[in-house]
């Protein structure tokens, strides 16, 4: 075979690896010449005979790796009178590295006052908050309805679905809010959301003007805060008594939006009075304003049944109520729904599916099998019987008389509690010691928002989790705590 | 037994159903008299047994609704003086359901002239758009997957996780972008979102100012368009010709934010040329703006292999880019990612956090196990294959010369096609007998921004998906369509 002509242009140093796509491989050196100049506009590249040759490659592969550049227009020309390099104007492309100068947009700017810290990482540990007994989810179960639903699932739940969710498990959940909760609502008032911080960011988008002032209970739930923040809201803090948000404080403040947990206050555990509860629904009525319930561990009372939630109360349609799966099952779940007042319903739903669609079928079909089934229910007993054994395990075993810490208080609901500290060095000491230990305590300092009007050491305090680890852990935490705190 | 002395309040009409749970029923019913005034406050209620024998139910049944009334609030005083109803104000709850006159927050207003239809409802039927070959999909395989990684799940993937999603995931994400698009990134880089609509209306979230002029492709993707208009950006219709984007127009318009469908405009069908890829990146550098990329069907090529992505040509950091797996498996899977410029990657994460804190888990582990056993690749060459022969058995059954409608185009990409047709009439014409014959199809006239400059007619035509059903439908929907549409 005859030696092929010197080649018009520079293609030293391609060199082709066999062992992968040759075509890909090619097309990829030509395309970084072209782009950075070494292969100007107008030359006319190799018969693709003659450049397989030179390659030792087929002239298929060569052909394939003309076609693509061709089709990405970085060549013209093909046919008859060969092949040229286009007239594009580029440079190399280097990857991304460089940190930008963003100039920063409003939501950008609102971001950098108002954020969480990651989420703590591994298995959960005593005394880990917002985590419930997960080790005791029945995953075996979990693990057969996602096979039985995902084998064989109906076509028409695989398209795009219901911006506000699928409908049997709408209707499961109106039904046991009804049973459950004592709230009786439509499932059309319904919106499954992706856990409640989902819906409590819905609320915030769609209820809040830039500037409104919202109000929120202080201290309080700080991802809650940041996300009406983050909508553009000023967030006034309201106190918290041994009854709840304080309404008086919160009738003079100029807001028409609060945010409030009344089935256990987060993070002080404090249960909303009914009085309150009644002057609060009586402020959202004169105010025309909007009450964000967030019965985020209501299932979880161990005195009587769980209290009745705000939105039963409601005869005006001010209530958004925010319930979630995720202090049932796991966190990770992510599965939570809003229930709406009717006039709000449809907007809700608009603004989901331009934000989202919807939520993933899966979870949602499984969670209506778990629920249709009888496991629910099953569970949360389950839950609520571990939930309180091990908050009895840390009531027993918690190291007395720690300088500077009060007593544990009674807890009668939810899954965490809260004790005071005198100070917030000795909040700091206390939680810097426990850690030493592999013991994960918060500070309630942290809850509180900035500037607020409570001097600094009254805002002290540890809020523990009390349902992420089973009792024996529970115990040997409490120990490992004792020995770290004695002085 | 004595019978008891007359109670001093009016228990009357209280009926307690024993096949359900006694204590629940009193409780409400006394719950009721209390909130609608038939029982006032400081009325004394009857000793727990006299109520119990008037009643004919067990004392601890009374005592236990007791309890419950009194944890709530409604009663007090039980201590050796009795039980009194407790002073709160209040009429009978009664459901919600009269519409409110809601004051419209400026997010509400927007939504009111920017949102979509309701989704087409049931199975898949021909010709419906955005709707990919799921018939084809390994449910079993995915069945397998999802009950493997239920069964034992790590308890640390199942507490609160990286709000940018799960590592596995990307760095599997970031691998087949490297391979299959020719995109080189690196995982912290990419945030996982619930589809593609997810990373499209974080963009919006993040990156528009209220007021801001934001380019969108005309005519375009409608749900794209929203997304930013309710962020409060003023949609820029900028044309598009045989090359995609006209980009000289952009030049024209006062943007800083564009969004585009470079390997497949939607609608039209057109591929973004390398000349105005080029165009448009030097028009983000700048501008100092932002490209969002939607990259919803790049996997599909007919021939060569995908284009290029536009963000695999940035050297500046400028284009966000959206992909999707919703249309290599089904849209109801809700699954996405961005792959963001670095400098932004914090931002965006943070305000994931506080929208949804992250997505279900079990998705994204089933995911990522699919890709890393190879289902992935091997998927999306079966899909491809699919794709390809519908397309052709569309190509090769359309009924020839349908008044007032254009011959088909080819067909080089993706999962629909587009058709001029004459006139808006014709077009509505053309939809409504598709309809009668149950056949699916989209006017173009739908994808156009309202007021756009063009003539009304030269916006009609006709969309249509050729993937969602298998040949033999897609034979069967095209006699029907040449029998109804016989004049």
């Amino acid at each position: 075979m005859a030696v092929s002509p010197p080649l018009p242009v520079d293609l030293s140093g391609i060199r082709l690896d066999p062992g992968k796509g040759l075509a890909g491989q090619l097309y990829q050196a030509l395309r970084e010449r072209i782009l950075d100049g070494r292969l100007p506009a107008g030359v006319r590249l190799p018969a693709s005979r003659d450049l397989a040759t030179l390659l030792g490659v087929g002239r298929n592969t060569v052909v394939r790796a003309f076609d693509q550049l061709y089709a990405e227009g970085y060549v013209e020309g093909r046919v008859g009178a060969g092949t040229y390099v286009a007239a594009v104007t580029a440079s190399a492309p280097v990857p991304a590295t460089t940190p930008l100068d963003v100039p920063l947009t409003q939501p950008l700017q609102r971001l950098q006052a108002h954020h969480l810290p990651l989420p703590r990482e591994g298995a959960p540990r005593a005394f880990r908050v917002g985590v419930p007994a997960f080790d005791l989810f029945p995953f075996e179960t979990w693990a057969r309805l996602s096979a039985r639903f995902w084998r064989k699932p109906s076509p028409a739940r695989l398209g795009y679905g219901d911006p506000a969710g699928d409908w049997q498990l709408r209707e499961l959940i109106a039904a046991y809010l009804r049973n459950g909760r004592g709230l009786h609502c439509d499932p059309a008032q319904i919106i499954v959301t992706c856990g409640a911080q989902q819906a409590i960011s819905l609320c915030a988008q769609l209820l809040v003007e830039v500037g409104d002032k919202v109000a929120v209970e202080n201290p309080g739930y700080r991802a809650a805060g940041h996300a009406f923040a983050v909508a553009g809201a000023q967030l006034v803090g309201i106190a918290v008594d041994g009854q709840g948000l304080d309404t008086d404080e919160l009738e003079s403040a100029d807001c028409r939006m609060a945010y409030v947990t009344p089935s256990h206050q987060y993070p002080t555990g404090v249960t909303l009075s009914l009085a309150r509860r009644l002057a609060l629904l009586d402020w959202a009525e004169r105010r025309e304003g909007w009450i964000i319930e967030d019965d985020y561990d209501g299932e979880y009372r161990y005195n009587g049944t769980p209290l009745a939630p705000l939105a039963a109360l409601d005869r005006n349609g001010r209530v958004l109520y925010v319930g979630t799966f995720c202090k049932i099952a796991f966190p990770a779940l992510r599965l939570g729904y809003l229930v709406l007042p009717k006039a709000l319903a449809e907007a809700f739903s608009r603004r989901r599916a331009l934000d989202t669609r919807h939520l993933e079928i899966g979870t949602q079909a499984v969670m209506a099998s778990f629920i249709a089934d009888g496991h629910f229910q099953r569970h949360i007993r389950r839950m609520r019987a571990a939930a309180r054994s091990r908050r009895d395990a840390l009531l027993a075993n918690w190291p007395q008389d720690i300088r500077g810490c009060a007593p544990l208080p009674d807890v009668e609901a939810g899954l965490h509690l809260c004790v005071r500290v005198d100070s917030l060095t000795r909040e700091a000491e206390l939680i810097a010691r426990a850690a030493q230990v592999g013991v994960e305590l918060n500070g309630l300092s942290d809850y509180w928002l900035p500037g607020s009007p409570l001097a600094d050491d009254q805002r002290a305090g540890l809020v523990l989790g009390f349902a992420a680890v089973p009792e024996a852990r529970i115990v040997e935490a409490t120990e490992a705590l004792r020995a770290a705190w004695s002085d």
